[in-house]
């Protein structure tokens, strides 16, 4: 893409009413805008690296053997009334409004009911299961106070996975292949090496069957406590404490219902002996906007933000520095996006200080210069934005080593 | 996809609650779930059609120079006190709510507002303009009486796109070729013999500024008059009656706001001269989920829903008959899979009529029967779903023909 057609300004100064690491970079980058206290929207950049983490769940939970669907934002009082959840008192976080015939109406902020209630109509015998579905739905939760930018707020993307098994042991074996899958997302998305899976903080569920993915990261809420490094294991800060205390970020989280919700919302089905059996629920939530805030929590540095390979909003950030390489510049655009390298091309008529604030600024993997002494050696100027090399390449061998 | 993992199930009965044929036919065929009245869940097949009509959409939207963003659901008050439109006498779809800190928040049911207001931070000089960009939006509208199942809802899917001009003239340019790229997308989808252009009814629009797109159909709530039938002209009954009246579903609108949107909200530019301009806006719609239940309105027969190939959720539905005919359907899925062909098989443990009556119902586009003729002869039954055409062709052929 051209940048003169990307209508996004990059902007020097923090905005005056922001103060996380997350919401500075990618106001200041052009990835969100600010709509109100603890709601974002996405701009063409932000979006790119939503899709690119959005694509990379998939791929892991269709490995799972899940299928998309997409459930609703407006929400049907009577199903929630049926696991106690419609109250206000048990939920803390609901956004109501009225319908024009007066009734209530909610919007959604979890679909373990709406999910559970649907499944009546189509899991009736021990045949039917087990099945396991997800969405990446657009939660609406009322917050208390929305702080820190992206990573907790009003509105936001989330990946949400629920499991409908014949008992605890199909139930269980899916919940560990889940984890595995998690780990996995993180490893892809660059969060390998600072991400710990930690038993939850109780509530009904006990240890074993419920647990968060925390990653290391200074802006984060939760403390945690490494217990294996190796094995990428920690304890909650409010579970228990010992050893040296790390800040982290809840990631994700997957969860065991058990049988309840499902009694509750009348969700049985015909096993082996024709016993009616109530189905055995989990659920399995990776935070998608989530994840581009602590992406830039934790790469980003004092120049701008730092995309990892696979989520980068595109490959390569192509700066044309002058009038007279602007024809070699076009050139080396075109044959990049002829062989599938995806650029951003800064065609502006801008400075040269100007053009390289900006690419620090976004964070592109590879910042490849065209300007004069391209055009006299043939030879293009080629940074990582991570480690700050440079090395010259012809346009050729760049094609070669990229596509 | 195996049908064994698909976890929807047919259903033979219309549902008790619904009357329009889209909502009975998606419905029963296991494309959506309503959740309350006016608002559906996307099921795995409804949810694939979505996406096929999004992919279509995108690719004309971007062909035009429009960038992919994605605004947020919940809306300031503030932004849309400053055009009058957040009084509920002047809008009356509103959902609000309320912050816990108790000021107003209202739900997206469009977006010229607020993507106005944020090309306030990014439009400054002519060198800006002209911008355009698209969203799919997840809209929500308090209608007084949600009808027609997916044709008119309370929550559903918009691509809505914005223009921001520097006059009348570069406008017209855009909304022109606009106007051009919308016929392309009801072309491809298989909609357009029978969807029309009109002028809209008036407002404080001229027609000349402002369209709709009609499609033919008898559940639509508009009636059309057809003036250029080559052309693909009709004229809004609401505007004038001549010949013969026509039945029509809008399946998409382009609006010309001048300028005075942008001068309430503060969007001005400085033009050649230095002179401080108001930006020219123009807003375009098409329903996306809408145009789902246009295709099942106008496609659908007696036995069930009739997707057009560029919009089906699979392109082949692979019917295993026997269990001794399985090997030979389960080598004709790989193949056909390997081809990179879009198949549906159905794996299932299931009587023939069972799943003849199925295929028919969901409605893809070929069907392929293995069953104990493929077995003795080498040749598989493939049938239209659109026009009932059988023939019989050896695996290798049929994948030359669909990959």
């Amino acid at each position: 893409m051209k940048q003169s057609q990307l209508f996004t300004k990059t902007r020097r100064e923090a905005p005056a009413d922001e103060v996380s690491k997350n919401a500075i970079l990618l106001t200041r980058a052009g990835f969100i805008n600010k709509e109100l206290a603890g709601v974002y929207s996405l701009l063409p950049l932000g979006l790119r690296v939503v899709d690119k983490i959005k694509k990379i769940v998939s791929e892991e939970m269709e490995a799972l053997g899940s299928v998309e669907f997409l459930m609703s934002t407006l929400q049907n009082k009577e199903i929630w009334e049926k696991t106690g959840r419609w109250s206000d008192e048990k939920v803390d976080v609901w956004f109501k409004s009225t319908l024009k015939s007066g009734s209530e109406v909610g919007f959604g902020w979890s679909h373990e009911e709406p999910i559970t209630n649907l499944m009546t109509s189509h899991i009736a015998s021990y045949h039917d299961l087990p099945v396991y579905v997800h969405q990446f739905q657009n939660k609406l939760r009322n917050e208390v106070r929305a702080k820190a930018g992206i990573l907790r707020g009003r509105e936001f993307l989330m990946k949400d996975m629920y499991s409908f098994a014949r008992n605890e042991e199909e139930h269980m074996a899916f919940y560990n292949k889940a984890t595995e899958a998690y780990l996995n997302v993180f490893r892809k998305v660059g969060l390998g090496d600072i991400t710990y899976v930690t038993s939850a903080s109780g509530g009904f569920f006990t240890d074993k069957f419920s647990h968060e993915f925390q990653t290391l990261c200074e802006a984060g809420e939760d403390t945690i406590y490494i217990t294996d490094e190796n094995g990428k294991v920690a304890v909650n800060g409010e579970v228990e404490k010992k050893g040296d205390p790390k800040k982290a970020v809840e990631v994700g989280n997957i969860f065991t219902f058990g049988t309840e919700k499902c009694e509750q919302m009348g969700l049985y089905f015909n096993d082996e002996k024709g016993n009616k059996t109530p189905v055995y629920l989990g659920s399995y939530g990776i935070g998608i906007t989530r994840l581009m805030g602590v992406l830039a929590e934790v790469f980003g540095d004092d120049k701008g933000l730092v995309w990892p390979e696979a989520v980068a909003p595109f490959k390569v950030h192509l700066l044309s520095l002058s009038e007279n390489s602007k024809k070699l510049a076009d050139e080396a655009y075109e044959k990049l996006q002829a062989a599938g390298v995806e650029v951003l091309y800064d065609d502006r008529d801008a400075r040269a200080g100007e053009k390289f604030a900006d690419a620090d600024l976004i964070g592109i993997p590879t910042r490849v210069v065209v300007g004069e002494k391209a055009l006299a050696s043939g030879m293009l100027e080629v940074k990582s934005r991570a480690s700050g090399e440079t090395r010259e390449l012809p346009l050729k061998e760049l094609i070669n080593e990229l596509a």
